[in-house]
């Protein structure tokens, strides 16, 4: 099975959680005949995307939003990374975490934003989610029918070692829940993901959530689906939609054969590696 | 001294090696009083781009090509990275080697390309320099009296651990003499300049000869300097030119300060390192 076909929402977030998760599952349900093998959802998409509002949200692991999305994978047979929600743990630490979901509703995939989005541009974006979230403390991969992926939020990808490492560890397609914004979107969201996944050559699949002008953070939208050639095969507008993309894992060692870039890093040169906790 | 005045040179390479060697200086002379602190030149400047030429034009550190540079850098009182030229050491290898000299004349910077450049694109470029190049072993990087500087050799910079590495050790320019094609050169040129320096909140300079459609290798051109926000500030298009830009090194630390991506780099995460050789 060298085929994926990939749904990612671009949905509106509301105030109202419930309303978040039914929006998503009556998308669901309108696909459900249409062949989805794997749905993606927006960074904090049961939450609008403010650092007040993630404490209010948070929810135990298992919790409403766990459960519904949990349950929506299993009913329709489908892999399900399920954004990223505010997650609380037991000390009371709350950290952005992005779940994903197996065909009959098994957590396989779960990472804590490791790299926190502070920002302060003069005449631009002001945004400390330092302020209520405490970061994770890794880079994480999960294996699929199809192959490896990895998961990461947001402002993770910007930095070279998360995709990297995700890389190397064997994953195939990127999944990135996140939510740039007028400032950085339209400066960095493209060529981020354009370069992310050809310097390692894999797919990335950036899902953000539509672009609402009555709410303080104005996300970029452009939910975009990329080739290991760093070729954007498919995007959205900042509007509501569903980005239906089929991409084909062949493409990956295609290039890698073209360009053998993985194979000639130089690791008598550098060395990147994960730490233990 | 916060500024930096950058002429980079965007020539074409000719196969009688002192036509070029003399081009350069031309160059120079005509612009000894635009005020000009570095001259950066492309990759194997001296040298038509193709591995049987390789062998054929190296020559050894201290020879013409060296002597040459080493002299105009002193004449002219400026810093000059010397594009790159096929070195020969003493052993018979062959390297594809970035020399710096400073305004005395003086080498403060080297760099013998680490990754070399094997290509095979179905129905595009072939070429593999790994025929007739030796790999070199190390990330480099140099003073100058502006801030530290990194160079780089084209296929280098793709390697996210390099420019990585070189902003890891305090550069805040890196110089990559390049010579991307019409193959990769449309796809990743300006996407892989600009996400290294967005990525490393420093400047990058990319410097590539000019396109010559008689000869065998077709170089993308598009010589371009990025400044730490991944915006392009200069650039050429594919012919003979010359671009100046005058940079400022202040950028960096009010961009480091507005998304503090550098000091948020998980150390606690993941290691980035080099290897002693």
């Amino acid at each position: 099975m060298s085929k994926i076909k990939i749904a990612s929402l671009q949905t509106m977030v509301y105030a109202d959680k419930q309303k978040n998760l039914d929006k998503v599952a009556a998308i669901m349900e309108a696909n459900k005949d249409n062949g989805i093998d794997l749905f993606t959802l927006p960074e904090t998409f049961n939450c609008p995307y403010k650092p007040a509002n993630f404490p209010v949200y948070a929810e135990k692991e298992g919790g409403q939003t766990y459960e519904y999305c949990s349950n929506l994978a299993k009913k329709y047979g489908v892999y399900l990374s399920a954004g990223s929600i505010p997650e609380l743990d037991d000390e009371g630490h709350v950290y952005n975490t992005a779940y994903v979901f197996d065909r009959d509703g098994n957590q396989i995939g779960k990472h804590r934003k490791v790299h926190l989005f502070d920002i302060d541009v003069k005449g631009g974006q002001r945004f400390f989610e330092s302020e209520t979230l405490t970061p994770g403390f890794n880079i994480d991969t999960f294996d699929t029918e199809f192959c490896k992926m990895g998961v990461s939020v947001c402002f993770d990808f910007r930095f070279p070692e998360t995709g990297r490492l995700m890389a190397l560890e064997g994953a195939k397609v990127l999944l990135v829940p996140a939510a740039f914004n007028m400032t950085t979107g339209p400066a960095h969201w493209e060529i981020l993901f354009r370069c992310r996944a050809m310097e390692n050559q894999v797919f990335a699949v950036g899902t953000a959530p539509a672009r609402d002008l009555s709410f303080s953070y104005h996300s970029w939208g452009h939910t975009m689906v990329v080739n290991p050639w760093g070729t954007i095969i498919n995007e959205l507008d900042e509007k509501e939609g569903i980005l239906i993309t089929e991409i084909d894992l062949t493409e990956v060692d295609k290039y890698r054969g073209e360009i053998p870039m993985m194979n000639n890093r130089r690791k008598d040169v550098y060395t990147l590696a994960k730490l233990k906790k």
